[in-house]
């Protein structure tokens, strides 16, 4: 199998995710300025953006408009920072920098970072309820209703309760699984639902890209723990060696460096097996499972 | 004029959505249990539901269920206990008690109050979004719609943005008016709004609705701000004197109280007028206005 080359077209993709984004921020006038322009510091200019790639190629293998893919994979951008601005803040993870600049309340302050993070997380809905973004009410109430389970209590931020409330006592895998699932995976599973939702998807290609996705995040999450201990924190715009020294338990510290490697392949092979439904279109997402796993950044 | 009794049907209505919120927020299970502890703390057993209450009533004037109108009444009232959590923050406003209790982040810690807020922002987009609330996706989406504006940057974070960053700097009556009918008018103004899409009303009623919220809205910031020079903080459940203490310009340290206590008479009969379309099911909302400015707590 040969695949398509997946870091020109990441590039591409968050070239165009960057202008769709500076769009469809608000614009930072008005008094109440300060908290637009700290969405913006928080959301542009940074990141990988593989949660919106996701939410474009998902949608992709319906032949769904890629300008209307563009809004949901900004809300769910949106999202995403918005988690990034208010785990960065002192009474969570306290951490100073991220993608290579200044944290949000380090910028700013911690108010605004708190204001902006809400403002960010609000905006995803209004994005996605928007009827620019498909014209049948039925996919965008979908789209909302999924992404307020995916990203509420019992999923993204139930993850984070978890792993803030979980210092030093978690050490079997399983339940690392299963907060990872939550805290990332939940986030990640719902882009790529989110395509196959705005394609009007059969149920089994929508189950066989959020089993992808599901899979990815994972592997993905474990590249990110070997990068904390063996990654250049130039390359990667963090510090690293953050998750020992809080005393984290992660997949590295549980299984050692050399399984969680071994795991991480094996959850990418099996990511990429899901997508035998589809066909060459889904070669981008059968190529990020080998990327995600061997990125240094 | 006879205006219907409002204490008891606002007691009513309170007793109603305790039992509603009870049942339509998360079940504190798993291993993220704390969080939805948080949530629950932040919502249940407190506050007059005047959000709540408005929702009802607006609906009831198009005979909207009111079941389903009860939905649209806690998503809101969700809206308003996270926006609560997160301005009793430190990083905020710095309050120890709320509704007589201590605030969330004292009951909990301050990253557990974040999440739950965070979560009961997420959680009322789910209730809105879910099919119970409204068999018509329409109606569903523009409640999705509408609060993802007036919950937003550019609605009620903007005014919270605006006054905490405004200390001492706003005095005149102008800027107060625009900064509160952000800060809790609009999440107010929504509470109608909400109430007039359910009901799929004409323009003129929905228009008359948030006309009359706007208004409302406004006594009843002035009546707040009157109570925290001359209330009694036994009955309130927090603190008075926090304006003053905080050099916060208010309508009270603008107008002084006499004309401050005239203005919301003024603004109450004001609201009351733009009911003027509405039959005699509208009293309650009616006898809301005097409410609102006469409360001592």
């Amino acid at each position: 199998m040969t695949l398509a080359p997946i870091e020109p077209a990441l590039k591409e993709a968050g070239t165009f995710m960057e202008d769709v984004l500076g769009e469809l921020l608000p614009e930072p006038v008005g008094p109440h300025a300060r908290v637009v322009e700290a969405m913006r510091y928080a959301t542009l200019d940074g990141g990988k953006r593989i949660r919106a790639f996701l939410v474009l190629q998902a949608g992709r293998q319906f032949g769904v408009d890629r300008r209307a893919l563009s809004r949901v994979a900004a809300a769910v951008e949106c999202v995403h920072a918005y988690s990034l601005v208010h785990d960065d803040l002192p009474a969570m993870d306290d951490d100073d920098m991220r993608r290579g600049k200044p944290t949000t309340h380090k910028k700013f302050d911690e108010a605004t970072a708190i204001l902006a993070g809400d403002a960010l997380l609000t905006h995803a809905f209004a994005l996605l309820a928007a009827p620019e973004t498909h014209p049948d009410p039925h996919v965008r109430i979908e789209l909302v209703a999924r992404l307020a389970v995916q990203a509420g209590a019992n999923g993204m931020v139930g993850g984070q309760m978890i792993d803030i409330g979980a210092k030093g006592e978690i050490t079997d895998i399983g339940h690392i699984t299963r907060l990872q699932r939550l805290k990332t995976g939940a986030l990640i599973a719902y882009a790529c639902e989110a395509g196959a939702i705005m394609g009007k998807a059969s149920l089994q290609a929508r189950h066989a890209l959020t089993n992808y996705a599901q899979d990815l995040g994972l592997a993905y999450q474990i590249a990110d723990d070997l990068l904390d201990v063996e990654g250049d924190p130039a390359l990667m715009g963090k510090a690293a060696g953050k998750d020992q020294s809080a005393g984290k338990a992660t997949f590295v510290t549980v299984l050692g460096p050399e399984r969680a490697r071994a795991q991480a392949r094996l959850l990418a092979d099996q990511a990429a097996q899901h997508l035998e439904v589809f066909d060459e279109k889904a070669d981008l997402l059968r190529g990020l499972t080998a990327y995600v796993v061997n990125r240094r950044a």
